[in-house]
Formats: C-alpha cells, structure tokens, sequence
C-alpha cells in the first residue's frame, strides 16, 4: 500500500526527495549556465518588446481594477438606500454617478483617472452592453404573457394613455426648448419624438422590485402596475424602434426598418414562441437542464440581440422580446435566470451604471436656467405619466386612492429610462446637458415612488 | 370592477381608445409640423454624425455575433468529440482553432473577417482572461485541500517528479532548439525555464473531467491522479509566477516579485483561510445565501486576481488561490459554482478557446523540419511527464499496471496549457511558431490519455 507510512520509510523518501530536487537543480544550472552563452551573441531589445506585452497586459488589469471599485461603491450605495427605504437599484445608480465627472470626477480627477483610465473605458462599455442583454433578457423571462393577455383592455388603456399623453405634451414642450437644448442638425421630429419617449417610460423591472418590497405584488394595484408597465414597455420599445430607424436618414431605410421589426416580431410569435413551447420539454425530460440545452438558449439570445441590432433597433429589443416568448413559469425560465441573474446583478450591472455614469455630468447644468428646464422637465414627465394614468384609472373604475396608487407606481422610471437615454446619446439625438438632466429626472421620479406610496398607506391585502 | 366588461362597456372602451389614440395621433401630427419650421434654420450635418453612433454600436455587433459564432462552434466541435469518446473541453480547443488562421483564416479568410474582424479581437480577449480568471476561481473551489494534505507524500512526489523530471530535459532539449524556436532578445534562462514548464504541465480541471468522465474519480489511482495533479498546479504556477519575475529585467524586481508572491500567497493562506471560516458561516446563517454574500466573494475574487497581476504573476494565479482556500464543501462554495459555472463555461471559455485559436497558425508549420521539432517536443513532453510519473508510482509501491495509468493521466494538459502559453506569447516568450507547435503538443498529449486508459482496462472499483 502506498500510503503506509513507517518513520523508516519516511525519513528514506525525504532523503529521496531531497536528492532528487538537489539533481534537478544542479541539471537546470548547467543547463542554463551553456544556454547563457547562447544569448550572448544575440542582440538583445526585450525591454521594448516588455513594454509592448505589458500594455497588453495592463488592459485586464485596468479592467479588474474598475470592475472592483465599480462593484464595491455599488454595494456600498445600494445598501444605503436600502436602510433609506429606497429600492436597491436606485442606489446603484446613484454609486455610477458618483463614480463619473460628476463627483469623483469633479474632485478627485487623478484618482478617477487611475480607478477607471479612459483607455479603459471601452471595455467597461462593451462589458456593460452585455450585460444589460442579459438583464433585459431576464426581464423578459419575468413577463407574465398570460396574465398580460387576461386583465385585458384595463391594463391597455393605462398604459397607453400613460404612454401616448406624455409623450404628447413632451413633444409640445420640445417645441419651447428644441433650440436650446437639442444638438446641432438633428431634426425637431427625431427631438421631440425621443424627448417624448423619454418621458413616457416606465420601468418594469424597478417597479416590480418596489411592489415586492411592499409586498403589493399580488394586489390588485400590484397587478394591475405590472401589467401595465409591461405593455407600456412593449409599446415603448417599438415607438424607439420607429424613431431609430427615422434617424436613418433615408425614407427606404425607415419603410425597411418598420418592415424588418415587423417581420423579426411576427416571426418571434409565430415561429419562435411555438418552436419554445416543443423544444422546453424535450430539455426539461432531464433530471437536470443539461449545459446543451442552456446552450442553445444563449446562442438564441445572442443571435436575437443580433438581429435587432441588425435591423437597427437596439440588441436589448431583442434580449427581452426572447425571454418575453418564454414561458415564464417554464422549468428552463427558473434555471437560465437562476444561472445567469447573480453575474448579471452583481458584475454587469452596476458596470452599466458606471458607464451610464460617466457619461453624466451634473457640473453641465450649471445655471439657475439649466435647473429650471431640468425642474421642469421633472414636473412634467410626472404629471403626464401620474396624471395620465391616475384619469385612466380612475375611469376603469378603481378609488381615487387605488387610481393616485397607479399613478404614483407608473411615474418610476429608473433602469429602463437609463437605457433609452443612453441609446439616445449613442445616437447624437441629445446633448450630455439634456442627457444629465433626463439622468436626473429618471432619478427623481423613481426617488420619490416609495415615499409618495407610503403616505398613502396602501395596505398589502391579506392575499 | 375594473374587469367586468359587458359588451356595451366594451364598444364605449373601444370608442374611446381610438378616439385617444387619434387625439394623440393629431396632436403630434400638429407639433410635429411647428417644430419642423424650428429645424429648417439649423444646419444640417446629420450623416456624419450618424456615422460616428453607428461605429460605436458596431462593436456591440461584432462583439455579439463573434460570441454566437464562437458558442455554436464551440458547441458542435465539444458534441463530435464527445461522440468520439474525448472530453468535451479538447472539442472547444480544436473549435477555437478551426476559427482561428488555422482554417476558417487560410480558406476563407472574407469570412472569417466578418465573423470576427480584428477590432473586435481586443473585447474579445478581455471577455476571454475574465472568463479564464473567473474558471480558475471554479477550479480552486473543486480542489479539496485536506484530501491534498492527507495524501501526502506520495502525491507530492509523483507530482513533483512529474513537473521537474520534464521540467530539466525540457531545458536541455532548449539547449539545441533556442536559436531556431526563439524570438531574438529573448536570454536562454527565460526560454528554458518557460519551455521546460511548458512541457511539465498537468490539466487538473481536464484530468477532473477524464476521471469522472470513465467513473475513475473515486478509484485509489483517480484519487491519486487528482491530488498529485493538484499539487502539480501549485507547483507549475509557482514556477511560472518566479519565472514572469524573471523577465522583469533587473534583480531587484526578481527579489520583488518573489518577496511579494510569498507574502500574498502566506497571506492567503494565514489570514484569508482563517476570515474564510469565520465568514462563511455567518453568510450560510439565512436560507438563502445573499447577494451581498456572493458580492463580497466576487470582489475578493477580483481584487486577488488584481493582487497577483500587480504583483507580476498573472491575475488567474489570484482567481485560483482564493477559490482553493474556500472550503470546497461549504454551501458557499456550491453556490458560487452553480452561479458562475454556465456563463463561464458556454459563454467565456469558448471566447478563450477562440481567442487562443486566433493566435495559433497551424500554416506557420510549413517543414518537414517545423513537425520533426513538433513531434520531438511531443515525444519530449510525453517521454518526461509519463516516465517520471510511472517510476515513481512504481517507486510508491503501485503496481505496473497503476503506475502505468497514472503515467497517462498526469499527461493530460489541457486548458492550463493553453493559458501559459498565451501567457508566453503575451510576454513574448515565444515565437508564434512555437506557440503552436506547443498547442499542438498540448492537444496531442491530451487526447492519448482516453484511448490509452480504455486500452489498460482499468476498472472503477465498486465504490
């Protein structure tokens, strides 16, 4: 048996050991002592050619460096805002922002400079993208399309008027400040309709959160919210879509981007959706959903994010319409966001926040006009949405309380308003001074959900 | 009720949605209309700035579609070697390869550039070493470090043998090939020393996989297999931490790097392991292990991985070591395998696969003398890891039969190769030229294994 071991053997095999490293080394020394002399008589630039396989190196390090203080300040703000009643993301976003120009930026640049280098950037840009694709694609796995398909022409009419009434006086209000708050050469409909847009959102996955901290999620407000936030997510995404392709600027490429996203959501529905509903089982027939099955899903996530992306709507349109099709309550749904969500959460996330934060400059809106247009901004956006939705309701039938309740819960914007916006500066439709001040509407509508909810004391019913 | 819906209720409904939507419609129309006159008197210059957002969302795209490619070969090339009896991981390599100038590069080289044109090749090699940093952290935490200690000596010495017994003939096997294999400036003493390691590598994750893969894991040779394999993981990323220390060019830095690597890694294992027993119990304590929980290890992980690239050695050292001083059989460690495990192995390995493929030009062999090299280092790296393993196994007190298994199974090298090798190529080391003859030696050696086992018959014993 080898594992017997007497002090006799013992003490032999140390001998052995000892013996056989001293061989070894005295080979190696020899070994190197005449491969020295082989070296002399070559010319010798290793120090450029370390320097070049140091910078190489250098981008992973940077990379890890601002994925760590970008997690760090992440949890540390988020739980902040957690002991302030506050839901989570918000303070994660909040911890992007201060991250940027705006506060560390401002104050500490050399600091800044070292934690996140410009050069750095781009891979904390392409690292957040994907992980907002994995994100919405999460949300999209949450989306209940059955429940969607039952509360029906209610859940309808609150989300479009809560769309289309703010989208409404947005655009009026562009009207008033295109000129000055709009970026060269962009035309007023791509302005005013984005702007619109930008207004009109409400985000789904936020308010979701802030309904199950409540413990609202199964009321019939809870309900209602989710549903409706979700069409008026579903509509939002195609009204973005209709207005990137106009930024293409040729009338050819908007009849053919109208026409691809048709057919790419048509085709989602009609083929994707009844393909899912036969290929889930024969995945779900393991005791385990094998690493092949979860394969395939990611291979379709990717090539849907593709494709929209292709056609010239956002990859993220993509992401989330897949998991939409999903059933939600399938076995695979369960374990693709069990395996994905925690990387996402944790990693990813917050990097989009970072990078959403570096983008966003609170110094920019430095005169009493730029806060007055940015308060302004705020009170509108809310009062088209709460305003919109409270009317809707209320007509449907629910109380005042219940019909302010929905209106308060359809004015959070947070993530999903951060991702419009983004794309819209990606786009050069809006200039990081209006960029900021939307950043910081998106902020102050999703701030005050929780407190203004409070006050009206909504009880969780007793299920 | 918002809900009850009687059919008149439901036309009044329809009359008003659409009269909304038409109001909404108009009033847009009418805005719209206004705003245009606004940006008839600004220049236009719209195009070129559509040009800039589409260059930036294009690496979103490339970087997309280069992941798809990357999985769905990764995929299909893992499944046919599956078939074939070889492990999954060997599949993904010669993948990755195919993609790479080898093949998909020397005979269709326009589509090889649209799949993953080279600006992409930079986010894809970061998405490649955080894959990699992120794996060798799932590694650790499959390592069980008191099965290491309780095996003892034997496995020290069969491992040990194993990495310098190849570790000296690689050397001196330099000594008649630096002057054709290496690149100029590089001295001898850096050359043989990362030949030799090169040549006396184990793949633990890979050997795991084979083990387990013939139901050999539980055996007394698996065990012994896997312990030594371990051992011999420490050891090489010992060696190859003094060796990158090395090529810092003064002394000083040598006395640096060394002085450094042996505080982090006492650090490690002084303070880290014992934190580590005290904080995973506290992070167990609720049902569900939190997010802040997984939060503070994805940071520790980060900033252990950024440690050891500060250091000199490179950051999967970090990623490993924490994941080893994690108690392998805490909840914890489950947890956080289960979490990261999908996304890293379908998502990122694939991408190192790819990306080390990229860098390997099989074309690069084009002599009868290129593949004598090939194949002498072949029969170099087998003659020494499987010589040096079988007689000392045989020296332990194993049979033949065993010390002739173990042999074969510590010739297994695999991804950890692979990831020196970039290393040396990062740190230009070595030719291209070299780095694939040293990949083709690495697939080689690690595709004998399984053939070679099933023609010993080894059987599992029954538990």
């Amino acid at each position: 048996m080898p594992n017997s071991e007497k002090p006799q053997r013992k003490g032999l095999f140390l001998l052995g050991y000892l013996l056989f490293l001293v061989l070894s080394g005295s080979a190696f020394y020899w070994i190197q002592h005449e491969g020295h002399l082989l070296s002399m008589s070559l010319p010798s630039f290793s120090s450029s050619m370390g320097a070049a396989a140091h910078e190489q190196i250098n981008d992973l390090l940077q990379v890890l460096l601002a994925l760590a203080v970008v997690i760090i300040t992440a949890q540390i703000t988020g739980a902040i805002f957690q002991v302030l009643g506050q839901p989570l993301v918000i303070g994660e976003v909040v911890g992007g922002i201060l991250l940027g120009p705006s506060l560390l930026g401002a104050y500490a640049p050399q600091i800044q400079k070292t934690l996140i280098p410009d050069q750095t950037l781009p891979f904390l840009g392409i690292i957040a993208q994907l992980g907002v694709v994995f994100y919405m694609f999460v949300v999209g796995l949450e989306l209940d399309l059955k429940v969607l398909k039952k509360s029906g022409h209610t859940a309808l009419a609150i989300a479009h008027a809560g769309i289309f009434f703010p989208l409404v006086i947005g655009a009026y209000f562009a009207l008033y400040t295109f000129k000055d708050l709009s970026l060269p050469g962009v035309p007023f409909l791509h302005f005013a309709l984005f702007f619109g847009i930008s207004l009109s959102v409400t985000a789904f996955p936020v308010l979701a959160r802030i309904l199950s901290d409540k413990k609202l999620n199964k009321t019939k407000i809870g309900t209602m919210a989710l549903t409706s936030a979700a069409i008026g997510d579903v509509t939002a995404w195609c009204l973005l879509a209709l207005m990137v392709s106009l930024t293409q600027d040729s009338f050819g490429s908007v009849i053919r981007t109208t026409g691809f996203t048709v057919l790419y959501i048509g085709a989602m529905f009609l083929l994707g959706a009844p393909l899912m509903r036969r290929l889930i089982p024969v995945f779900e027939k393991f005791d385990r959903i094998t690493e092949g099955g979860i394969a395939v899903f990611f291979v379709a996530l990717l090539l849907s994010a593709l494709a929209t992306e292709l056609i010239g709507i956002h990859a993220i349109f993509g992401a989330f319409l897949l998991g939409a099709i999903t059933p939600h309550d399938s076995r695979m749904a369960k374990e693709l966001t069990e395996k994905v969500e925690a990387l996402v959460r944790i990693v990813f996330l917050p990097a989009f926040f970072a990078f959403t934060g570096m983008r966003t400059q609170i110094g920019l809106l430095d005169s009493s006009e730029d806060w007055t247009y940015c308060l302004a901004i705020i009170g509108i956006a809310t009062f088209g949405k709460f305003g919109a939705t409270l009317m809707t309701a209320k007509l449907s039938g629910f109380n005042w309380k219940e019909s302010s309740a929905l209106g308060i819960l359809m004015n959070t914007r947070g993530l999903v308003e951060l991702i419009i916006l983004n794309l819209g500066l990606d786009l050069k439709l809006i200039s990081p001074r209006l960029f900021t001040m939307l950043v910081v509407m998106a902020l102050v509508t999703t701030l005050i959900t929780s407190p203004l909810l409070s006050l009206l004391r909504i009880k969780p019913e007793p299920q």
